[in-house]
């Protein structure tokens, strides 16, 4: 498989209404803001409905189409140079259309290739991974758009005390939101070359850390959990499978750890996040996360987190992003460098050279 | 963006259990079986589920996991030969692990790429299209899967005789199965070669045809019908959108219309099928259509007829799909020749040469 590099060109995020912290979701759902605070270790999260009224205020397709906007103002793009729009998630509007389509509508464009994965946590890596192929196959520029919205499996009515752990689990985790990458085949200013890029599912025979399941008016077995992690599996298994990632990623780059000056590790939690950067043990490397302050939002958070790196990465310099979906048990990750302005290119550097 | 060609290189299907008869469909549902060989002019379809008691029989990853069995065997390939999978639904047996690592799980397979695309009747050209790519930046074999069930939509101890047309029509339309087609980057033996691919929203501005709806555990808009079909839209944009396809596709290849042996034309019901040939108006080209014995089977349609065509395309015979997605207006389409035996290769033609 050749290794084509393509190049971000623009980034942007989107997160709905004010942050919640652990005090107003303690008080919501009748769970202790100390056990949020610890067990979570997570501050604050957006929401797309009212916490009081349970109302949605957002769907993805308003969160993907606010991002995708803020990305295309950074790339200096305007949407009718795309060629393609990817989104992927795993809580849609609806089954169909595909959210993609509702958001390439609200983005005025037309007569474009549109897709939709259904992913998890690996979602922008695999979005990011099809651009590549899209790209090398001779499309110039696209959309990857990534979020997730969890109105559907948050009851704001509900006292949540009485759960059993992994559901009450549910209620403290996650966030909604919504990132954006344009990508384009060559560099243009200040993009970030994507230099390596790993997805492969890992799952076989074994069992799923993470179900989410779904209904449609008939409802067969309905008593089922519908959303279910299994904290132990994942606890054990995301640390060594990120490790895993971050060497494999610098293998393949030809890159040592002192080549990297930024790490995007996996945003399960803001404990979580803290557990597996401490497995990682590369302290030189400046952490980017998002998961304190936004939550788990899922599809979203590679994205956010690249939105928050941009601004910060000189060029030349380098970051990795590591995901893990522990649905199946998905390795996702991205090795990332800041191109070079053609001015600067070395001899034999591609970066910014015209296109033949 | 470059054509490069691409091989089908095996097909198969999956269908559950014995086919279900208008009169037992009838009687299932209360409504009148001389309605719907008249409305629908669908003979039969099968059901993933048991009519009797609504309990489901097959899930989509058993449907699809078959088809993929069958296609390997006629590619002639193994489930290890394959770099990716990509399968693409509208109904996902949950919506997180994605349907195709359960699928993946299942052929035994592990460390690949899989992607699960969103999508309605067009999802198969869609999956076909991301496989070109795939194969274009490196990849060499990869499996596509296609299919829908309906058992989370059509309740079996409803009498449905009492529902306005809008919702019937979904009780008549439907039917479960799955598709499978191994791509390849090179011509094995009797390949399908794809010379010719559509796939582009047109939906900017226009309302959708039909709409898919689910739920979490969390009904925010309990009594919101969860699955609209704008059948009149349908009806009066469908056989236009679907000519405009057939127009472009020989206009993209170079083929004339005498140089086509065989048509694959949407299939969203028996009777719509026939409106749509009878408006393509071309009596040369033999209809290859499957909806009459099978139902709507959505994503699972093009390969379902693909799996049809197979036996009866001679070397050097060509083919073309059209697919239109009403959900939000996505136009589909596909160019096939069967390719010609290396030892048979005109000069010139790279069909069957060993490749670089």
């Amino acid at each position: 498989m050749t290794a084509t590099p393509f190049y971000i060109a623009g980034t942007g995020a989107a997160l709905p209404g004010q942050p919640v912290d652990n005090a107003a979701l303690g008080k919501a759902f009748g769970i202790s803001e100390e056990w949020i605070d610890l067990f979570v270790g997570t501050r604050t999260r957006h929401f797309a409905w009212d916490l009081a009224t349970g109302e949605p205020t957002h769907t993805l397709s308003d969160l993907a189409a606010e991002a995708a906007a803020h990305a295309l103002a950074a790339a200096g793009l305007d949407a009718q140079d795309l060629d393609f729009a990817i989104l992927t998630t795993a809580t849609p509007d609806q089954l169909l259309p595909s959210t993609v389509n509702d958001v390439a509508d609200r983005l005025g464009i037309d007569h474009l290739a549109t897709y939709q994965l259904q992913a998890g946590c690996v979602g922008a890596v695999q979005a990011l991974d099809v651009s590549r192929s899209l790209l090398a196959a001779g499309h110039r520029a696209g959309l990857v758009l990534a979020g997730d919205v969890t109105a559907r499996f948050m009851d704001a009515r509900r006292n949540a005390v009485s759960l059993p752990t992994e559901e009450l689990v549910n209620y403290v985790l996650f966030g909604d939101g919504a990132g954006a990458a344009v990508v384009t085949d060559e560099a243009l200013d200040d993009a970030v070359r994507v230099c390596g890029l790993i997805h492969r599912f890992v799952g076989l025979g074994r069992a799923p850390g993470q179900i989410v399941d779904w209904n449609g008016p008939v409802r067969r077995a309905p008593h089922r959990q519908m959303l279910r992690e299994d904290y132990k599996a994942i606890e054990d298994h995301v640390p060594a499978m990120a490790a895993e990632i971050l060497w494999e990623l610098l293998d393949t780059t030809g890159w040592s750890r002192e080549d990297v000056q930024f790490l995007l590790p996996p945003q399960l939690s803001g404990r979580m996040t803290a557990r597996i950067t401490a497995h990682l043990g590369v302290p030189e490397m400046r952490e980017v996360s998002c998961v304190a302050d936004t939550g788990n939002t899922g599809n979203a958070l590679p994205l956010l987190q690249l939105d928050r790196l941009v601004p910060h990465l000189a060029h030349g310099e380098r970051a990795v992003t590591i995901t893990v979906e522990s649905s199946k048990w998905i390795k996702g990750g991205l090795a990332l460098e800041k191109a070079v302005p053609s001015g600067l290119a070395a001899a034999g550097d591609a970066e910014g050279e015209p296109s033949p």
